[in-house]
């Protein structure tokens, strides 16, 4: 060990974050250790901050600080539509693209029976709940493409057949900026299955 | 914004960080707040620790937490032998590799006039001091093949011919698992003319 305990302690830490190795945990640790302390203490405080603040809306199950989330409360937004998302994460990447106005419904997992994860671990109650008393007009599944979103998709489809509900999902096809040639079979049968009108 | 402001909050702190875009800060921000809040604590508090009880060893330069580092305290390390390093993550980089066993000198930089980084802000006038009233047989160069580190290295080898004392250089040369035909000109000019025998 060629650091004193209490840096080894932060590379330990560190390294247990996803995405980060022992490499770039110990040059994040070296580079915190550079600057003013009040960064580090700023970090810090922020995170313990985070944890201790947040709970989850009651209503939509976002990320909160009060009982609702900033969303719901949110007087502009579109109160008859409703996007069904696996987390908080693919929440933030919807909002970040700017072109959704409406409510959220967080899950909080998809299924994953191999996880253990079943119908009762996701917000789904929850879901038949609030289209019961809220006057929703269109539900989007907006869930990713793979093996547990698609199933996750088509469970909560059958589960709405019993409220008169519109439901769309987003739509599957190529990314922008991608190569045809390079596109994988699935994306290529999608894309062509779905074309749209120029 | 998305997500509360406790949230933007320490997500705007970690993707200052070197290496972590918003992307992956957004992504590391709700892992953690995915784990139980005893791990955000221990995180906190490491990061608090380190910054308030590191200091720089008296003799070498590497961190500390007390007067000496645990390298200068040894008794197994070689007193004759000193490795000069960029910076501790250099020298923890030396120590993970298990070759070397001797004692070592941090400059804490290199040379960079652009930066303003001339021999002042470097511990050189220390090592010459070390020099003095060590008894050091053998000095090590051990800075990175750059134009700053190669440029540092020839001013310490000119300083250093004031005391009589053999000062070497890490090889340079092919990295283990290069491809020949794909190496860079420099380096295969290295390797070629500091060819070693079998």
């Amino acid at each position: 060990m060629a650091f004193p305990e209490v840096l080894e302690r932060v590379i330990k830490n560190l390294a247990a974050l996803p995405g980060l190795g022992e490499k770039s945990a110990t040059r994040l640790a070296l580079y915190l250790l550079s600057r003013p302390s009040e960064e580090i203490k700023e970090l810090a405080q922020s995170l313990l901050e985070m944890r201790s603040k947040l709970k989850l809306c009651k209503r939509c199950f976002n990320l909160a600080t009060e009982e609702f989330c900033q969303l719901c409360l949110d007087p502009q937004r579109e109160k008859d539509i409703l996007c069904v998302v696996e987390d908080p994460a693919a929440l933030s990447a919807i909002e970040r693209a700017g072109a959704y106005k409406g409510l959220y419904h967080v899950l909080h997992g998809v299924l994953s029976p191999r996880d253990g994860i079943g119908p009762r671990e996701l917000r789904l109650p929850e879901l038949l709940t609030r289209l019961r008393q809220e006057n929703i007009k269109e539900v989007v599944l907006a869930l990713s493409p793979t093996v547990s979103g698609e199933a996750t998709a088509a469970y909560i489809v059958e589960l709405l057949k019993e409220v008169p509900i519109k439901v769309t999902r987003l739509a599957c096809g190529l990314p922008m900026g991608m190569d045809v040639r390079y596109a994988d079979q699935m994306t290529l049968k999608r894309a062509i299955e779905a074309r749209q009108n120029f």
